[in-house]
């Protein structure tokens, strides 16, 4: 939940005259996203989302998220896209932070997945990929391997605080990982925050994909290994391959994926279940008191890796 | 910030079912309101407030309230309305908590309080209680001068905690209030809880004054001491006497209050303000750990106390 900022009702009535949509009829601070402040504002024109970005965000990539859903939604894949002022700038300021708005996407995400969420998820996944190919700005996962030991330094003499032998079974891991990360396949602009909060559907079918602000320039297949922990999950903690199944072959059908691609899956799956695993941990022992939002247990992340770690190959997530 | 209960997606389809708003488009939890969980719904028919009750509030009450909502908004007070399903029945269940749809209304609350606001409030505010007379119900208000040294016990012993000599400061006001309490004034359904957040204004006009889950039967005037320490003080402490003045004069023009109200407003004006300063003080001190709602200062009501004690007459609120 998270509303940092709050927007004194002037102050917003004037910054909203700076666009072309309407006058303001209600803005009320919204209990989703946790790096942001978000506000569903209305206007005599419709609904949307007015995003104040917090010092969690580098402000320096706002103009890579931005971009990004404008060129995707250009390009058809259901997302947010930047509204634009009236002298053409999408980023602007408020209350002293950048701000923007963006377009509201109807739907609601799933708070029970089913397997067919899975697949509706696996095909818009691909389509977003291969709309970005041509985006021309970059961002480097400044979350992926490379960014893991800095992370765990961070954290390492605390890590036993959530359970004993912790750190030894990451320092294992970030070893094996950082030895062994694949390099070469392909690549391009992936989400790398996937998970079910930022996916709407309605009806029968995926009306989002929102929340861009994690987005950089990674393997494709890394975003897939991402949805793989994130969806495909039950709360018991056990492995539903019917889920990844569907998510993979629905994928597979728009964007074809290479033969190294499926092998290196295991191998990121861990990657990215040690990259949850880290960050949450991060965030659970250096969360401020009274902080608004509740920490993730990054326990469940250490699960995830040892179902990934005992994986043999690619058919235990439901492909051959 | 409120969300305490998350509804999921299937749930909440079935739920507005039944009721004749159409299908859901979007749900999402919005930040206002600390005793209940509160979603901005919209629909196929527009945008709607979906209410969850969670255990603060007693659900014996919500009759009351619901009621109340309805006899007012029918009188044409700017307030939110239940909207029933189809078997009749505005009180229902969803995530197993009693739960109600209700109208939504537009317009922001003021986040800067300007005279005119001031004004705005008085006359609407006497416009509620007109409206009240003849609402059948009653519920009496468990936070009035016989509900204060039950709280006061449950927080006495850790007061100076929060500032040396509070305890004995309370003991001595509360004995003054319990002894000098009035009696007979002009009494009927009262809002209690019409702090700034509670009120919307759209342009130049008052659009709502919502949130009627603290209404109850109790003296008219006490209403207004309540909005005397909530609208008409400023940030650094200093009484605006200007505010007050367009609150009551507004106030008075809808409902000309007697002689006696106004004598008896200084010490209505002190027992709210020891109302809030008790349950400032009880939440302050039991405020769980990770809390999703930071609890209020309660030394703003000590100082506010302090300069009702030092008032000689209503002609410091600006009328004679």
């Amino acid at each position: 939940m998270a509303v940092y900022t709050e927007v004194a009702d002037e102050e917003l009535e004037a910054f909203v005259a700076d666009y072309d949509i309407g006058g303001v009829t209600a803005c009320k601070g919204i209990a989703e996203g946790v790096e942001n402040s978000n506000y569903l504002l209305q206007t005599t024109t419709g609904s949307y989302i007015l995003t104040l970005y917090e010092r969690r965000v580098a402000e320096g990539d706002l103009p890579f998220f931005l971009g990004l859903m404008e060129h995707l939604a250009a390009k058809g894949v259901p997302c947010p896209t930047p509204v634009h002022g009236r002298d053409g700038k999408a980023l602007r300021r408020i209350a002293n932070r950048p701000a923007a708005i963006i377009t509201f996407l109807q739907g609601m995400w799933p708070r029970r997945i089913q397997p067919h969420h899975c697949g509706l998820l696996g095909a818009a996944m691909a389509g977003m990929h291969l709309a970005g190919v041509d985006f021309e700005l970059r961002r480097e996962n400044a979350l992926s391997v490379a960014g893991w030991r800095p992370l765990f330094a961070a954290c390492a003499d605390r890590a036993d605080e959530v359970r004993k032998g912790l750190a030894r079974e990451i320092e294992a891991e970030l070893a094996h990982l950082e030895a062994h990360w694949p390099s070469g396949l392909p690549d391009g602009v992936i989400h790398a925050d996937l998970f079910p909060d930022n996916v709407f559907f309605l009806g029968d079918a995926l009306s989002g994909l929102i929340d861009y602000y994690f987005a950089c320039n990674d393997f494709f297949a890394y975003d897939l290994a991402i949805c793989l922990n994130a969806w495909c999950f039950e709360t018991d903690g056990s492995f539903n391959i019917t889920k990844a199944r569907q998510m993979l072959s629905a994928y597979r059908k728009i964007r074809p994926f290479s033969d190294s691609e499926l092998e290196a899956l295991p191998l990121l799956a861990r990657g990215s279940a040690l990259r949850f695993l880290l960050t949450r941990l991060h965030d659970w022992l250096h969360h401020p008191e009274g902080a608004l939002v509740k920490p993730h247990d990054p326990l469940e992340y250490v699960h995830k890796l040892r179902f990934h770690q005992s994986v043999k190959g690619p058919g235990e997530y439901g492909l051959d």
